[in-house]
């Protein structure tokens, strides 16, 4: 049987998300800084949720997010990640196959456990994390699969996998058989805190390997270090072919050479959680760009996707993304 | 330290809940029956939970999610249950923690895994659920703290548990030992199929060892067999000191001898998933009840808990009850 042509394949840590609510108090009582993900070790992890109120679990993961994104508005897509042969592990696999998403990464035997991000949410609806990345640094270039990376129109990667030495050079890899080819490769920073940690490398890279970057504010921000968005705007020129900057009740910016879009946030009713925004900008957009829309159209699918993520707790789709684009968008895709 | 007072102990299977939404077609084809639950075995909980969408893992478990409430309400309660020293484990064994519920109980280091309950939510709003009882059935009589159980002014056993030979043995147990320390007993009935697996040896407990009864229309009927609800309040009505009986919509009629009382139910802008909602009324109920109000004022902090469960996805409370309790019924509680 023939394989099927992809869309686009992801490339992340595979994780679970562990949310419950919290206060700023508690943020401050545990040193967590507002709105951004810091890397915790596995004493911190258990320390941490000791601490943490009742909490629900949901498969997370910035590029694994975005895939689910994706697969609800109809695309094609595959992602690679490693989780370990445990329970958390079983439940991340479940959920990215039950949204439609190929996924064969095999798990890990040994080693760490499954990675789990603690998200604290506040009555703001600002989502604070804690990572313990667990068996997800563990992912090897040898678990790439060449085949099906040639097959997807685009190879999107998470920034957060620069923390993990082994997963930074898979990712290398990653993209370099993708452009091998002839396909497209997308980068996300991220989180503000993963710029800073990579800053040059992260240049370099966006300048040699890059097409689509996304970004928000503040990281495109970090990313040339230069406090005001504008300048950021004229820096990230010439780097990749096309960004995509958010800009959270802002909207979004899409730049390609001389053309720039500017597109509305899409309204919504009351913000529960923010978790998974960014995510599924990128899922909305790169639905967009390999069905051959246009930057102005990519830009709202972005924002349509970004909606629904951020009008409930979580940041995996709850309501099929495809009805809801078809809806605004007036079909066709 | 002398060891604080209980209101409650709740004896129950350790169970996490892995909800996702499904479609009718999907228990038509699943061979599930809406508004139930169904016994698993751990291939068809594999096979089952491989043909699920999407899911959310939330602790569960019939008393516990009413030890959850009843904490959430401000009372004092401690539950007593079977997981395994797996991840599932120790995520039911945290979040019953964090609500601020004792718990206590040593974890299974062999045999089966945490139990875990597949609930589908049709687009009604009802739950169908499909339970692996896992190393909840390994719960024994020596298990029980006697200590704890003479504390506690009731101790709260949930029906399901008769389902499990080792667990009915040490339920009769923790009856025998609440009665012997001069406490009362009370007894869930859990579902009408439970109801109908056991209806002889439920009707003898109930005469003999349970002071209050929870059940809901269809089970209470299911018990004596008969059609008419109001033929079911006959013959309930000598069985057992009190009972509540619960019929969704329609309210709760709470009985004691010649005295009874109609409950409205407490309205819902949108019922989202009533999964929970009778262990949520028996939350409220017994927190009234064990703070010395009358039978009315617990019906109405049981209609009260319940809607608030019923009003988003998952069995276990989001918003502190207490807080709504108090508006709702002036404070003083």
């Amino acid at each position: 049987m023939p394989k099927q042509p992809l869309d686009v394949v992801g490339i992340g840590n595979a994780i679970v998300d562990v949310l419950a609510q919290a206060d700023e108090a508690f943020l401050k009582a545990q040193d967590l800084a507002k709105g951004t993900m810091t890397l915790i070790d596995g004493a911190r992890a258990e320390t941490l949720y000791a601490a943490m109120g009742p909490a629900v679990e949901v498969s997370g993961g910035s590029a694994a997010n975005t895939m689910a994104g994706l697969a609800s508005l109809g695309g094609r897509g595959a992602f690679i990640g490693k989780v370990r042969n445990d329970q958390l592990g079983g439940i991340f696999r479940h959920d990215i196959r039950a949204a439609g998403v190929t996924f064969e990464t095999p798990a890990a035997t040994e080693g760490p456990p499954t990675a789990r991000c603690l998200i604290f949410v506040t009555p703001d609806a600002q989502r604070t994390m804690g990572t313990y990345l667990g068996a997800s640094v563990d992912l090897m270039a040898e678990d790439l699969d060449a085949d099906m990376i040639g097959r997807a129109k685009v190879t999107y990667l998470e920034g957060y996998l620069w923390d993990a030495p082994e997963a930074k050079a898979a990712f290398l890899e990653a993209a370099r058989m993708a452009h091998g080819a002839g396909r497209k490769v997308a980068l996300s920073l991220s989180d503000p805190f993963c710029v800073d940690r990579h800053r040059d490398s992260f240049i370099e890279l966006i300048g040699g390997h890059v097409d689509l970057l996304f970004a928000n504010d503040v990281e495109i921000c970090s990313l040339f270090q230069v406090d005001d968005f504008d300048r950021a705007l004229q820096e990230v020129r010439g780097h990749c072919e096309i960004a995509a900057l958010t800009r959270s009740a802002k909207g979004s910016v899409v730049l390609r050479d001389r053309e720039v879009h500017l597109v509305d946030a899409e309204p919504v009713a009351k913000v529960v959680d923010t978790t998974g925004a960014g995510d599924l900008y990128a899922a909305g957009f790169l639905h967009g760009y390999t069905r051959g829309r246009g930057l102005y159209d990519c830009g709202r699918l972005g924002a349509i996707a970004a909606a629904e993520a951020i009008s409930h707790f979580g940041a995996r789709p709850e309501t099929p993304l495809a009805e809801l684009a078809a809806a605004c968008m007036g079909g066709g895709h």
